[in-house]
């Protein structure tokens, strides 16, 4: 708290914009009236406010309902949010696929798209693999480039603000890369970069198992497993960018890499890739023996690394995503086991959005980011950025 | 955001009175004219809230400095906040004492006590120790009951909104004690009641290792080990208030509790308490093999415990604390394998306050409130009470 002095004039006039174009686009075509009484704003603020947004696209007049008449003479004038104004993309890049999605200003999806990259490419081959999708994305829905308003990445690793990767040993030539900065040069607009897993936990509360809870902890139960944390309905970034990185955990208890977990002949697997984990899990639930107990080794290790998370954040839900969403079985030996030890056992649910999640997720970010300009709400997510 | 609407008149004068009184407590004696400067208030509504702080008695006139004069007349009327008007208390209620600190409304701890009590009193026993505590500090010090403003209190255990305990393996009959409700009887100002852990991470952000550091996550490694963490610098008690509530993590790792790690017989050491735990380290240090190992095998234990914590939550700090904080040779294996396992390893440190974090960490809780409520500034704790 400091002086209490008056307002600066532009200030207002951005938030007077900001209150009017929210109130737009939360009512169905409202009237110079309606919008009147749900901004509380005079009305000649809000006939001066309307038609700066309507030069600058944002808002259309809207078209008179059908079969509306009004007593006295034309019907009122209408208005409506041209969520159509602009687009965002949500960018996945992951270490056996890059992804996206488009949609427009209302968070629409209005395309997706994906292609294989193999998990040894160099980053250049991945970066050149994310421009191609996004140039067929942009030719397929007839969007042109400059009417992207912000892009959100989602990429393994340890992302500093800025976009530079700090670690990552998912990808090679990942560690080091300032992927925002190479992206930028293909956009016009913001490019947020973001750590997946984080991304995903945003996805899930957007439109996922977590559509409910604000303190939520996603598991991204692949490989190189990582977590990434809603507090309040905020992404718990960390310190340094690095929450949730618990990739390294289960060698604390001494135990074995995933490649040794899931083996089923005593000798590691290598180089362990999802079919083959996959595999194993099929053949457990046939009855193979060998199989079961491999599976047990993995699941033992899985439940270790989110009841650390558990016992650590106290979240009111866990979501299990990555490969081993798609693994029936995990969740009834997760609740058993985090009931045992944890003293509040949080409800466990597998992720809705499965493969979706992390293009999800950074669309969301992309979102966030032009509504923290467009309507100057809260974006869901905190931080050093 | 919602409407904009012009301000309540009441709500004004309490703003405008906060406003004030954070001025007057952070300056040296102003005037009038350097209150009017420091709040960019006018000069009547200045003089008209002096008035009232000095009518409530929060406020007085502060001697004029002596040799001051001014060229006109009477020296300018000088004011000061008046820390002494009222009083905190901050409890520490533990397995093996119960400690106090009573403070001015500046925070200034004017006087601290403790008593012992045995590990295995029962419930009533514990509080009946707290209440003779607090009034021999209060006859000591001569403050009357009633110029206490509010009671911060630390305790073991998970900790409801209310200050109802909801799960405490630590001391018997804690378990289901409506703590808050219980000592409220005593006390005719709010009574808050905290995690020990919590509120010792409060305390050492507050004027401890953890000063300059707003991401902190603070390890208290008693017996019944549990964190305390602040993320931006608030306290994060999670949804169902058990975050940090470690003391099931090692169990996971299938490793032994404190009474088999640090025992050199083969068997458990019953029951543990600090003394014996002192004892073997010093037996460490002075070379004996066995006790060396038992030492070990504890600072396993402590470094699986953090690694979760840090990993999880990726602070800037950890500090150590509680009685393995007083035992040399911690800190460089701790720092080791953090390094070993995180990728982003955070700085430790050992507690600075000790004994007194507990305590200290509760005197900030209740002064957080009083301030709240008297400058209407952010306290240091946010969270669902």
């Amino acid at each position: 708290m400091g002086r209490l002095t008056g307002g600066d004039p532009s200030l207002l006039r951005r938030i007077n914009s900001a209150v009017v174009l929210h109130a737009l686009r939360g009512a169905d075509s409202p009237t110079l009236t309606h919008l009147v009484q749900l901004t509380g704003l005079s009305r000649p603020t809000v006939e001066g406010v309307v038609e700066g947004l309507i030069a600058s696209g944002l808002v259309a007049e809207a078209a008179a309902e059908e079969g509306e008449t009004r007593r006295q003479g034309r019907p009122a004038r209408r208005f409506r949010f041209r969520a159509e104004a602009g687009h965002l993309l949500g960018i996945e890049i992951g270490p056996h696929r890059v992804a996206a999605q488009l949609a427009d200003l209302s968070g629409r999806v209005r395309d997706a798209a994906q292609r294989p990259v193999a998990q040894t490419a160099p980053a250049e081959e991945r970066l050149e693999r994310v421009r191609g999708l996004v140039a067929e994305l942009l030719r397929r829905t007839g969007v042109p480039r400059g009417a992207l308003r912000a892009v959100g990445v989602g990429s393994p690793g340890i992302v500093e603000a800025g976009g530079t990767v700090r670690l990552c040993t998912a990808l090679p030539g990942w560690t080091g890369l300032p992927l925002g900065e190479r992206l930028r040069r293909s956009f016009r607009c913001p490019v947020l970069v973001e750590n997946d897993a984080n991304a995903a936990a945003v996805a899930e509360h957007w439109k996922g198992a977590a559509a409910g809870s604000d303190d939520v902890v996603f598991v991204l139960a692949g490989l190189s497993p990582g977590a990434g944390s809603l507090i309040g309905g905020r992404l718990h970034r960390g310190f340094g960018g690095a929450a949730g990185e618990i990739g390294a955990l289960h060698l604390l208890g001494r135990e074995a890499t995933p490649e040794t977990l899931l083996s089923t002949t005593g000798q590691p697997l290598e180089p362990l890739d999802e079919g083959q984990v996959a595999a194993v899990f099929a053949r457990a639930q046939e009855g193979d023996a060998r199989a079961r107990e491999a599976v047990e080794r993995f699941i033992r290790r899985l439940v270790h690394d989110v009841a650390a998370l558990v016992l650590a954040l106290d979240p009111e839900l866990v979501v299990i995503g990555g490969w081993a969403a798609g693994l029936a079985g995990v969740l009834a030996p997760l609740r058993g086991e985090l009931a045992r030890y944890c003293l509040r056992p949080p409800k466990v649910a597998l992720s809705e959005l499965g493969e979706a999640a992390v293009a999800t997720g950074a669309l969301r970010l992309a979102l966030d980011h032009v509504e923290g300009e467009l309507f100057a709400v809260e974006s869901t997510v905190t931080g050093r950025r």
